[in-house]
């Protein structure tokens, strides 16, 4: 590497340190962008430098949000009867492209023992507030299918267990166009749990 | 995506622009950025912003550049006498995982004939001028395996043929590590034809 030019060493080295990108992807990245137009790359290169600039945690369901109030929150059209609860920002987007018409609540992460990450860690105290504050019916916990997001829809179950109010968990079962043969057997189990 | 806030999804844009990256990747390292450090994602983008600043291309061998004369031109170790001739800049990095220790000339391309590039589009006329006034004993013709590749390759061997300079062209056979069976006919019959 200590032939390569100063700044196409730089860029691969950012590049590599992104989730999937090996040296050699970073590599094809970076010659691919050497032969795009300046103006391209410098419109990549500022659209980084301003990715975080105006965002803040939306005060209300602490997605990101350009505004102190998401977009989601924001929109009349959502119902704010229903919240769905979910670890990060990126179980938004993946959930949007469901028809989900309700409102979100992240909790910037689960409750992980083992790292200290107790629930004043998460955003807990402040879904609290929104559930009795708010016209909330319906708590949709989706946390992912695992230890800590398992311990963590728990807390919450407890969290609310004397308030007036629906818990539902996501359903967990077979995924979509694979086979039952190649289905590990603790979905296999659940899947039998939740028949309907 | 109308939801999302302006910068994520300006920069979820300019990711899936890149070649392999589709709009889901896209979305993970746009969200994977914003869980780090601002001066993390501000030196990204300002080696963006630098990556073509200072480049230009080596005056001898058509490298990527930051002074005039490429560091692997620019090396005493390296031998003079051998020169290998690739189509991009990005081959260069592929051999020097090798243990080659020539020169190299980058074409910036292959004859196209059926897209207008001809000739005088790669930077064949400085091959000649390096040919004829450097102390160059071998050109290693290292273009691609496939039709434009080899046209290329055989333009330049007419190129030199009055020169007294020994011009070879890369190995064609089976790759290291596959299984015959799964050798397409064109490579087996190479393979059979460079037997040594």
């Amino acid at each position: 590497m200590q032939y390569l030019p100063g700044s196409i060493k730089d860029l691969i080295n950012h590049f590599t340190k992104l989730p999937g990108i090996g040296p050699k992807s970073a590599g094809r990245l970076t010659y691919y962008l050497l032969t795009k137009p300046d103006h391209d790359v410098d419109d990549f290169g500022k659209a980084l430098i301003n990715l975080k600039k105006k965002l803040q945690y939306c005060h209300n369901c602490h997605n990101y949000a350009e505004e102190k109030i998401c977009r989601i929150c924001a929109n009349p059209k959502r119902n704010p009867a229903i919240i769905c609860v979910v670890e990060q920002p990126l179980d938004v987007v993946a959930i949007e492209k469901t028809n989900y018409n309700g409102l979100y609540h992240v909790l910037h992460g689960v409750l992980t023992p083992i790292e200290g990450i107790g629930p004043e860690h998460l955003t807990l105290e402040n879904l609290r507030q929104r559930v009795n504050n708010q016209p909330v019916e319906e708590l949709i916990i989706a946390t992912n299918p695992n230890l800590e997001g398992e311990a963590t829809a728990i807390y919450i179950q407890n969290m609310f267990k004397n308030n007036d109010l629906k818990i539902t968990r996501l359903a967990q079962g077979l995924p979509i166009g694979t086979d039952l043969e190649y289905a590990d057997e603790i979905t296999l189990s659940k899947a039998f749990e939740g028949r309907k």
